[in-house]
């Protein structure tokens, strides 16, 4: 379960064997239920989650009191709260699962203290930011440029096994758009 | 003009007096003129630069066809675009000095090769770029979850000098509201 991990890394770095083993030693496998939280809004996050299989979502609540979905992870992809898991306060957001979801979590304390020991995975996770902030920077590119219309075509054209996985609600929020907006569309009726 | 920039990386890992000469020899002090530019769409983001002194921008140009920042790096910011940076393509974005405005430039191939060299560094870049992800995360929810009103009060108490130094469109495009709305709410109106 652990090889999608290794195999991640590979694209950016390399880690000796006995990295690995001190690596292997702070992974959690863990079984996330479709819809289950691993954060809750207001809760500390020291964790982070890399997903094996299936898809994580990051939410809020917004002022309507409905879920607002600000980004999905599947296969590859690293989830958390930042800015809660850096600075020790209490998370803004929700992270739940969309489907049932296979993770490896690490823990704060002992990831930190690994990434001393490990320069190469300090890269790795340099890298992986970076370019995950990059792609947020597109994100929102996308959110103030595109139409409704054009960001949902956007996303299907991208990512359209993605599309028949999640549950409509949760992509129309993403793309901010309304979920009637999103069936119109579907049903070829904008 | 350096010391900025050591004082910032103290606050997250340590270097010693070797590290700190290695890294001096690639830092290049640059002024850049108000309205200047250091990428424009369509060319390659080889550099990141490290505000001392002043205000850059990234900002689109929209399909109205007028300019929209997306972000501001004031004193102690790092801006790039770190999509074309990674991925070796052309930028979607606009870099631009908004003052007269000092930065530390590093080139990417000279970076990467130093990182190599100095795991305190990757250090330093790693945590900057996940709280700057995580700050980016926020900024998502604000634009969500916020009014045009909410945005600009939340906005001008937390920046209350930023709102007198930078041009008010400016402003308005990056919390996504008309500059005519923005006259409105400074002038009471609203």
């Amino acid at each position: 379960m652990c090889k999608s991990l290794f195999d991640h890394i590979e694209k950016f770095t390399t880690l000796n064997p006995t990295e690995i083993d001190k690596l292997e030693s702070v992974l959690n496998l863990s079984r996330i239920k479709k819809k289950e939280h691993v954060l809750k809004e207001g809760q500390i996050c020291n964790t982070i989650y890399f997903v094996v299989k299936g898809c994580m979502r990051q939410y809020i609540i917004n002022s309507r009191g409905t879920e607002q979905t600000l980004q999905f992870a599947i296969e590859n992809w690293w989830i958390t709260d930042y800015l809660s898991y850096h600075n020790h306060v209490p998370s803004s957001f929700y992270l739940q699962a969309v489907e049932n979801t296979e993770v490896i979590a690490i823990e704060k304390n002992a990831l930190e203290a690994l990434l001393i020991e490990i320069p190469s995975l300090e890269r790795y996770f340099r890298i992986v930011s970076e370019k995950t902030f990059g792609a947020m920077q597109m994100r929102i590119k996308y959110l103030f440029t595109m139409s409704a219309e054009e960001r949902y075509h956007h996303f299907n054209d991208h990512f359209p096994e993605f599309v028949q996985r999640v549950p409509q609600y949760m992509i129309a929020s993403y793309l901010d758009f309304s979920a009637e907006f999103m069936s119109k569309i579907r049903a070829g009726k904008i």
